[in-house]
């Protein structure tokens, strides 16, 4: 899996918030692609990408995570071509976009082992809800963090991008939540806007701790750790649901 | 039922917090008492009076809610005695407070039966948990403001000090819990100190609206108005569970 970070420069006369720009970079980004690809990650159930935009210093960081192979190949290759300097936003107003820098973080099929075998397992974690978050159940949003819908996206989106695997073991699933017990919290809702449908979401910081054996504990910390790359609910692709996690 | 607040002065030269400070108030307030009624008082399941204290303009407001007509008189009546002029702390190195202002104001019988009977609801509300505020559920304390124990608590509470019935009615409370959406919150966890033990409890603020008959969202309302009185959850007679309610 890579993370890959732009930044960019944005001359705009009005304020742009970043929930309303993500959903144009996600544009842009289409755009860019060979048009049978983008075809293609339009039909899947679970995206193989995420993305997440956010103020840094007067100028904008574009995270895009690539989270399979194909993925990793095809918009890698593209986003960091020595040619790829800079980008039009067409759905603002033809804003230019210079790029400053890019960055690229990789974390990789062994480093997700390591933890899995690790014999002192990390069980303190705070789990920071970077951009809006939400999950569905029964058709409904639910905007704050149950812990059940939490792993169960995290253990969805995991198994169909490492293990194509469409299901996912419900029984593992109670073991984890059983196991978790929130210490503190800090959160609030936010309304995150996709063309003119308000999808209601929330961010903010959850602290927990787990109690379970070695198995169990560092599962759970291999998807917090995935986490961070592929985000945790709905429209991930679309900037919703990027986290981060603090091992403490 | 009667709110009185009671503005007072408190020179110390170290800070105290408030959810350090109402516990030392209790004892004062118990301290007041004739002996025999503070004995009464503590083995009542549904306490009859509720305790806060904030900070307002380098003083101290100390607000005592008195439940039912037996409180409202022995308690009311030694508090706003023009003899009361100030008082000591004996738990807070016998700290001297000098009383500046008391107010007083009262909800009636009748004043929440023109709720109820309202021929046009209210049915936006926000409720602002002021104190830490924590339910208690199959032995363990639930630290965030689920609808099924907010209303249970404040039906309870209700039943017991206005209608001395110690039941209520889960139907009715199934009702109620079905028939509020939360639209958006900001709330945050924070660990109450009574002693030694630390109770898991949160403050913050909760937006919903009401989707049912005139009876069902009039009764909401008036459980709401009662609210600002009793608190709502465990130890408001310790200053924790202290809310308002804006209409909206």
């Amino acid at each position: 899996m890579k993370k890959i970070n732009i930044t960019f420069s944005l001359n705009l006369t009005e304020k742009v918030y970043s929930t309303s720009l993500i959903v144009k970079l996600n544009g842009v980004l289409m755009g860019l692609l060979p048009p049978a690809y983008a075809e293609y990650l339009h039909y899947q159930s679970v995206n193989p990408y995420s993305l997440h935009v956010f103020n840094s210093k007067g100028n904008f960081i574009w995270e895009i995570n690539l989270l399979d192979k194909q993925a990793a190949e095809i918009i890698g290759d593209i986003l960091l071509d020595e040619s790829f300097t800079e980008f039009i936003i067409e759905s603002l107003n033809d804003a230019r976009c210079i790029i400053l820098e890019k960055k690229v973080e990789k974390l990789s099929e062994k480093d997700l082992a390591d933890i899995f075998y690790r014999s002192e397992p990390v069980n303190r974690f705070a789990l920071n809800f970077h951009s809006p978050t939400s999950f569905k159940q029964q058709g409904a949003h639910v905007f704050y963090p149950d812990l059940r819908l939490v792993f169960q996206s995290l253990m969805m989106k995991y198994n169909a991008l490492m293990e194509d695997d469409n299901d996912i073991n419900h029984d593992f699933l109670d073991e984890i939540v059983s196991s978790i017990n929130i210490t503190s919290y800090d959160l609030n809702s936010h309304y995150f806007t996709i063309h003119k449908a308000k999808i209601p979401a929330f961010r903010g910081k959850l602290f927990f701790t787990v109690r379970a054996n070695n198995t169990v504990t560092n599962y759970i910390h291999v998807l917090l750790k995935f986490a961070e790359y592929s985000g945790v609910g709905v429209k991930t692709s679309l900037g919703m649901g990027n986290v981060s996690v603090i091992e403490r």
